[in-house]
């Protein structure tokens, strides 16, 4: 039986990149004998919204929920449509009607590439970050009042449930369970923000209990992201709301010097609804059209997608390749934001024939 | 006439290193003829809290509110009080009430100082942090329901004023103004929190209009901290929320390796209620009592003290030394985080000789 893979490529570089995350997803599954068959949608771009006058069709989620994961590009385009427009409408609208409550990011330095930290070499960061993808800090409970005069005021909810909070925590302790160094770390900001996040420790607090193996450590966000900087290797797995998941899952990546290449799985982890898969960098309006984004984030998102789906050896094929081509560093074929003078095409074709 | 400077010295380290910031004080006091008194106060430290179960006594308003100014060290000590409680019992308060509604915090690479970025040098980078200090993500709105059950859910209001928003923005692009390279960033994240931050970027570009020979761009929160890590000379003034100029104004002097030596103003810049001094180190209860804390974050706020009292020439001094101190590389003077031997007091004694 063929798994069906609903593709979106979306806005910018997104359209660029998806189609070598496709070829090497092709050439791994003809190699690992597995029966991708890929559809593809037009909607979820800002294209489609100028058009349409919104980002997906009404019937999106019954279009969508019977496959078996969604791969995604990138989406957002402010010149055309509004951010908060077109990744409400879009990604956002994924991430939680199709519960994709695990936002999974591994941060790891890769050889061949320089971290804009000093001395850092392969193998002295390799982490991820669980990141809670429904609740929290994005919630859409809100308003204004006074409008437009000077007493205007702007209020906007976050919202942490115990089910929420509980099951992002679960997912990391388990993670952390299957890792040599067995350590935890949670994101808090308790010492400011004081009435949920107080309660995120608690949680943490709660289920550290049921894990006595775990060594689980908490930071404030503050000096969490300078602990980044300073001690990138004091970390295994790190946890965090939807807020503070985002900035440290585009904060790793750049110590890594990976920001244009990490992968990011958006996961539905009881497989209830399609999980999605998607390189962390965006549509990158500035750099689209010229052919010079990077397609490892595409192509390793890719590999993210066949572990989900159970194919763990191929998607440790896919991501040796990966580890090799920029490894060798031939100039030629990387592209630029790797210190190459390569394509898009070029980086993608190099790593389809190391599968 | 005195200035009249409350001391409050608070927690850990703090009370290391206050007797360093006021050694400095005193010294430049006497060289340039600035007539300060010193009063010290015991509140708002966790030992209190121990006694008085509570932060600050009733009437501590009214007792510090002729000041011209506070100098404090750091409050917290977890083991002793809940963070939440302390902060919210003391300096919170004191932001919150004196309407200190500017938080600046210069991020500066000093000579001597080693980047844990790559390749970066004095010079490089050199911007401030201006974060909003009164309201925004800090709410104290918000509440729990269906408590102690599976349903549990909590809330958590982030509350920005037009008043609130645009005083903080108007400083900063005045702050611009005054700089070389007239440059603006705003932090934002109107991409995924949908109703406060589309509302702060709006005021933004309200606000652009008055400033037409500024440069003004915007980052999401996530990759504005990766930029702090790949692109650090590009920020001049970087001007976000509460919480994010929480978050930037740690990781900003991490990368200039200065987290243990970084300064803060809270500014009430009307004058109506005394102003705040304190470095951005906390009271780090693991090198507490040991003699060995860096006092030149301490020294350094002193420094913005005097300024913001209107004596440049005596808060450049002060700055001067700090940095000749640093570039002398003393191992013998310096303290352990910047790679010497010495201990707090030997420091602080170093620079206070060269002032
Ligand atoms: C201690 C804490 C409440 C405080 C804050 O978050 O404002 C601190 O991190 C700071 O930056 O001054
Ligand atoms: C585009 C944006 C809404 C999104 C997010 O904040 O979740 C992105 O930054 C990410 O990390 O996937």
């Amino acid at each position: 039986m063929a798994h069906r893979i609903a593709v979106i490529a979306g806005d910018g570089i997104g359209t660029e990149v998806m189609p070598e995350g496709i070829r090497a997803l092709e050439v791994a599954a003809k190699r690992f004998k597995i029966d991708l068959a890929f559809t593809t949608f037009e909607f979820g771009s800002c294209d489609y919204y100028l058009e349409h006058s919104k980002m997906l069709p009404d019937d999106w989620f019954d279009q969508l929920k019977d496959f078996d994961a969604l791969f995604y590009g990138a989406v957002g385009w402010p010149d055309k449509v509004p951010d908060h427009i077109s990744l409400w409408g879009s990604l956002l609208q994924f991430r939680r009607q199709f519960d994709q409550y695990i936002n999974l990011r591994p941060c790891k330095l890769m050889p061949g590439i320089k971290s804009p930290l000093a001395g850092r070499e392969p193998g002295d960061i390799d982490f991820y970050v669980v990141r809670e993808n429904t609740e929290g800090e994005y919630s859409s409970v809100g308003g204004k009042m006074f409008e437009g005069t000077e007493r205007e005021i702007v209020l906007q909810e976050t919202v942490m449930s115990r089910v929420g909070v509980d099951r992002v925590l679960k997912y990391a302790f388990d993670l952390a369970q299957t890792r040599p160094r067995k350590k935890l770390t949670s994101a808090t900001k308790s010492n400011g923000i004081s009435i949920t996040m107080p309660y995120w420790d608690e949680r943490v607090a709660e289920m550290a209990k049921h894990y006595p193996e775990i060594a689980v450590d908490k930071f404030h966000i503050d000096i969490l992201t300078a602990n980044f900087v300073l001690h990138p290797d004091w970390f295994d797995v790190v946890v965090g709301s939807n807020l503070f998941g985002d900035i440290l899952s585009d904060l790793g990546p750049a110590c890594t010097g990976t920001i244009g290449i990490a992968p990011s799985a958006n996961i539905n982890p009881e497989g209830k609804f399609p999980s999605l898969f998607e390189p962390v960098h965006g549509s990158a309006p500035d750099i689209a059209g010229k052919g010079i984004a990077n397609p490892i984030g595409q192509i390793w998102s890719g590999a993210m997608m066949l572990e989900h789906l159970g194919y763990k050896e191929a998607a440790d094929a896919m991501v040796t390749a990966i580890e090799e081509v920029l490894s060798e560093g031939n100039r030629q074929v990387l592209t630029r934001d790797v210190g190459g003078q390569g394509s898009t095409v070029s980086l993608g074709q190099a790593i389809a024939e190391r599968i």
